[in-house]
Parts: structure tokens; sequence; C-alpha cells
């Protein structure tokens, strides 16, 4: 059976660090910070909402919440990002997503000041990324993935990752992040041809195509490593992966499990780069001390 | 024996096409005009702006060169490039490459307006082309393979299109713009172990690393498509590209020669974003007539 890669644990071992370097800005009399959009009151978002709120508060970081109405104007949310954007008591500024459809999303992705933009969509932040530049923010999903790699000292320079799925929050990046690991990167998707063919060359697979137990052995090379980013909810509430794990397991040398895999680091990333931002923005002073992140 | 790819007939047929429109621009009294400017006297360069300056004249694009000394600071060259954003008379600015060591590309890149970034090298224009948006510019190497495979009609959704190389100006950006037209693209570099067997999965196979005659017939399927990027100078002055040719031609169903292949586009293309550049820019005023591109 497959060694189980867990998101948990890397979670739990990040946000301690976060923690360590949370006290130690304290200490200096600065308190990470963030701002929180939420557009309308959908069950999920504000569940997720929750989640982010209160692991913030547990470690530390400041949040304000704004909570506005479903049929709020791009021109509106402008002027509330500008707000944020001039607050120096804010360092990290979030959106809760899907936005509705008439928000002009790439207009207020770019609104967001690159600084503060800890979720990694604004063009500067994405352009950097695909440069292979990690000065800035990325995506916190790919970013997740790789911390999971990371932590498990899982090295394949060289090696081939298969990615399914071409999204600007975990394909797209993840394919740039693992090239600049050295890795050799396939980007598949739904038009791809033979995907399980293709699937079955990758030394790790990552699944990323929000389509329920879509992975099934067909897809592995024996001893594959396998990196499930799916999280699909049935009918009955129940999470599922966009692999089939019960199939997979046994021929994967190590696998993600959903739930407690890569879902449970991405908010500890978020964390991540909150404290980033803030560390980022109290070193441009000329009086700050606190500049290592530990 | 593969079909040639002209990269001179495709180039041919879109220098005819701009020629009609920038006719039709005159009419309305607009000349589209572009603002090159050379960092020292390297010969390479010079031969290479010598002949972006004849075809700009040639098709009635307006040139103002700017021959900057080899000890240029950034910020005489910031400068230089602000006056040139705010010069309404200008639509885009090219600087040759690559740059001194000491000057600070990618604030150079950046300083350039996205509007007038011809080449595609801002930030806010490679993440459009990340994000397969195509309403700014994107780099003119990567657009002129697409425009190679769009004339000739390969369209190739689906397949499995592999690239050797990764760099800004074509790895990178190419593999954005065939992912958008449904392939599957698979990065390959440096350091890809397997790289022959990695190569003959694919369709349509893109050679651009920049090694003479790296690829040879074990990277190619029977019947793949071969682009070549490759321009390798030898001791003697002799172009090759980075796929040997006598050797791959015949397993090939399709084939770009060098020279007379991709790099007979590539200026093409630079001419076919001044001319963009100049329709965007004369298209936001309340006056302007010519909107639309022939």
């Amino acid at each position: 059976m497959g060694k189980l890669l867990s998101g948990k644990e890397v979670s739990l071992n990040l946000i301690n660090k976060l923690k360590k370097n949370i006290l130690k800005f304290k200490c200096e009399g600065i308190t990470p910070a963030a701002a929180f959009i939420r557009i309308g009151s959908q069950r999920d978002d504000v569940t997720y909402q929750n989640s982010i709120l209160r692991v913030c508060n547990n470690v530390g970081v400041i949040t304000i919440l704004h909570e506005l109405e479903d049929n709020v104007t791009t021109d509106a949310l402008i002027e509330l990002i500008t707000k944020l954007n001039e607050d120096s008591s804010i360092h990290g500024i979030m959106i809760f997503r899907p936005l509705p459809d008439d928000i002009d999303e790439e207009l207020i992705n770019n609104t967001i000041s690159p600084e503060k933009d800890v979720e990694g969509m604004n063009s500067i932040n994405l352009a950097k990324v695909f440069a292979g530049n990690y000065e800035g923010f990325a995506p916190c999903t790919a970013t997740a993935v790789m911390e999971i790699l990371d932590y498990y000292k899982i090295s394949l320079k060289g090696k081939h990752a298969v990615i399914l799925g071409r999204s600007m929050v975990v394909g797209k990046p993840l394919s740039m992040m693992l090239l600049k690991k050295d890795e050799t990167v396939t980007l598949c998707h739904s038009k791809t041809e033979r995907i399980d063919e293709i699937s079955r060359t990758a030394d790790v697979l990552v699944a990323a195509m929000g389509r329920a137990n879509a992975v099934g052995v067909d897809y592995i090379k024996p001893g594959a490593i396998v990196i499930d980013v799916g999280i699909n909810v049935d009918q009955n509430g129940k999470i599922h992966g966009d692999v089939n794990f019960d199939e997979v397991v046994n021929l994967a040398s190590m696998i993600t499990p959903v739930p407690g895999g890569v879902g449970s680091v991405t908010t500890a990333i978020l964390i991540k780069n909150i404290v980033k931002a803030a560390r980022n923005f109290e070193c441009n002073k000329p009086t700050a001390k606190v500049c290592e992140l530990i």
C-alpha cells in the first residue's frame, strides 16, 4: 500500500512555524492583519470563511471581514479595495470566489496591490510565477502541493510530472513551479486524447480536474506519486477527491488522501502569505527589526 | 519526405496583409510608429536592428532609433522609456536584447507601458498569455510558431505537443498558447530524463533549446510535425537549427527549415504588434475610424 502523504501533518508543521514567526513579530509590536471580502451569503463561502478566520485567530493573525451584498458593483468593490490598499494596518487582502458574473474579475485582481495580494491573483504576481520568481505571491492551492512535496523531501529533478487540469489556480501555476524544480511537466485537460496513457508515464501525477473519483488504476504507473487536489462534494455532503483512492492506493508509492490532503494545507499557505506580506511591509520601514522568517 | 513549412511564405502573406492595414491607417492620417533602443554596438544587434528597420520602412512603419552607450544605467534607460511612454506619436517600444548584466531587466520590462510593449515582455502582458487572454501582446517568437501552425491550418486539438526548452520568450509562452488551442503540452529542458523517449510521443515537436542539430531521428515519431526555433551560428557564419534537418526530414510529416522557418516570421509578428498597438491607441480616440484589422 502506498505511503499516505498527510496534508494535516504538513499543515500542523507549517502552522507551528508560523506561530513562532507571529510571536516574534508581536514582540516587535507588529501583528499581521488581513482583510477578507465576501460577496453574498452562499453557504460554501461562509463555511470556508469561518474556517479560515478561525485558523487566523488561533495563530494570532488579525482578521477584518467585509460582507458585501450580492449586487455589489465592480466600482464599489474597487473603491473598497483601494481603501484597503492604502490602509497601512492591513497586510493582506483576500476575496472569496467565485465572484458574481457581472464583476470584472481581472480588473479586481489587478486592483489589489501586488504587495497585499496574498492569493497570488494579480498580474504582477502571476507573471512572477510564470517567470519562476518566488519573490511575490503564488496561488495558494498550487503552493500547497509544492509544500507537501517539500515536506516529504520528494525531489524529482528530471522526472516526469503530469498535471490533470489547466486552471489558473492549480494546473498552470503548478506547472511552472514544478518546472522551476527541474521536473519535466505535461499539462492535460478535458480535451486531451489518451489521457490515461499519458498519465501512466507520470512519476508524479497531480489530479486537479474537479471530477470525483475520475482517476483510476488505468492512470497510474506502478510506484507513481499521486497528489489529489480534487474536493468534490456529493449529494450526501461527503467529500471525494479526483482520484479513486481505494483503486489507486495499492499501485502508488505515495498518495495524498481526501480529505486530509492538499486542502488541509491551503489555508496554512494563505496564512504564510499574510505573514510574508506583513514581513515585507515592515521590512521596508527603517526602524524594522523583524526581517527573517523562521 | 516531410512537407516544408515555409516561414518565408507565412511572413510574406502576413506582411502583405499588414501593408493593406497600414495603407488604410494612412488614409485616416495615422502612421504606425515604433521606437527601437539599442545598447552598445554588438555586431549581432546591429545586423538584427538593420534588418528590422528595413522591413518596417518597407511596409510604412516609422522607426525611431535610440542608440545608447554600453554603460547606460537602469535609471537613464527608465527615463528614456518614460518619455517614450508619454510620447503620443510612438505606438510601440522595442529593446534589443540581451541587456547588459547590470541593467534590471524585470524593472525595465515593467516600465514599458503594457500598451506599447510590442515584444510582450511586461508582466501585465505575460500574465495575459499565462491566462490565455490574447488582448495584450505575446512574445514574438512564440507567436511566430502559432502563426505558422495557423497559416498551414494545422489544428491539433487534443493532440500532444512537446516543447524542448523552457525560456520566457519561447518555451513557456508557447506552452500556454498551444494549451489554449486545446493541445496537451509537455515542457522538456536540459534536466529532462529520457528526453528522446518523451519527444517520440509528440504529434508536434517544437525544438527551442538553442543547441545546433541536437534533435535527431531518435526524437521523432514517424509522421510528427517538427517546428525548429533554433538559430545557431557556427564558426563559419553558417546558420543551423536545433533539428538535424537531413536526418529528420524523411520521418516528419511536416517540418520548418532553418533558415527560412520560424525566424523569418518573427519580424513580421513584431510589425503586426506595432500595427495592433497603433490601432488600439487610435481606437481610444473619439474621432477614430480605423478599428478593424484586415
